[in-house]
């Protein structure tokens, strides 16, 4: 559809193709060239897995049915057996970049075949965390840093039943680089839940679960 | 408090220096080595405006008094002077990374001299927007993106008054490689307001102001 196209170009900026300037692992470095309404020339700087937007099929080499999910973000949600509370699975992962552990949904990125965002959550929440998840409800893909970056994720709120034999002594399968913790949390006080696990392991807290509870608070 | 300092380190991964692999204008690439547990090594890939975890006062070049965050994510919160409700001031805005227009929460990065997120809030509030807030409220720092990213922000929550002289013809003062709208959403159902405006504008939404809708909304 043209006229979609042509609404979610830039009103003030014309861009150009991409340049690959640094090709690592795992991540990829762009440059993408700009020149906005007024002639004024730049140039963007653009970090992520994937290059910036390849054409859609309206006249390009990606396939139409090439997922719109770069990867997912896992809510998965329980009763507790013992209290009939909503509870939460997060993970205390230490991360790299910040060289500290982070307290964050579980996360993954999809495989190549997989082409429902469904099936990356369950895969994925089993292998952090050993849980078996069922019911996953999907939400907007979403962008998780769009100013710099070309992720997207699919959110997968995902039933975890902790009454199920499967699910009574789940057992994680990590990487030798992977440094996972699986915790529950209540959901009703999730933003303190966070706080203080995050204060009793000098963690800090991951941007989306915190947002989450946020609004679960109330908190404006 | 070195015993702080231990407990906030890998239990399985030791790592190297961090090696600047690339220098952009914005944005840095590090290779961080990293051994796990059982001899593994790796490279780890590090993106961001700044390197990973500096060394902090205990050890370091870092000033102890260095701010924890580089950037703020902004909630601008008023009350509809005509149906009485809470609303949220979010933005379009055009991404060049995703090359398309994104909803997102005002936000922006800390400059040099700032050392207090409420006035790096109420600044860039100002400018990306015309808006002035009153009553800034910051929560936690938190991670964006912990996998990929040194990135860290405060979130403040501002109150905007609409009836106030100075709120009623805002003017933005926007760089020429910006292309931001301002839109007002209701709380209670944003949610729903998002992804109706989404679709209407053939734009994708950014997980933090998405997440926090999902709590607003209690989806569960």
């Amino acid at each position: 559809n043209i006229s979609t196209m042509e609404e979610c170009k830039s009103k003030k900026l014309t861009l150009g193709e991409p340049q690959l300037a640094y090709d690592g692992k795992w991540l990829k470095y762009y440059n993408v060239p700009f020149t906005s309404e007024n002639g004024k020339e730049g140039i963007w700087e653009v970090c992520g897995k994937f290059p910036p937007k390849m054409k859609t099929s309206e006249g390009s080499d990606a396939p139409a049915e090439t997922p719109k999910f770069g990867g997912v973000i896992i809510f998965p949600i329980a009763t507790d057996p013992e209290t009939n509370e909503k509870i939460i699975l997060v993970e205390k992962i230490f991360r790299i970049p910040v060289q500290k552990y982070c307290i964050e949904l579980p996360a993954g990125v999809r495989d190549p075949h997989e082409f429902d965002a469904t099936v990356t959550a369950l895969r994925e929440l089993k292998e952090e965390t050993g849980y078996i998840g069922q019911n996953p409800r999907v939400t907007s893909v979403v962008r998780s840093d769009p100013w710099k970056s070309t992720a997207s994720h699919a959110q997968v709120f995902v039933d975890v039943d902790l009454t199920l034999p499967e699910n009574q002594n789940p057992v994680a399968e990590l990487e030798a680089d992977e440094d996972i913790t699986p915790m529950w949390l209540k959901v009703k006080t999730l933003k303190t839940e966070l706080e203080s696990l995050a204060k009793e392991l000098d963690a800090d807290i991951d941007q989306r679960v915190y947002a989450w509870a946020l609004g679960i608070s109330r908190f404006l």
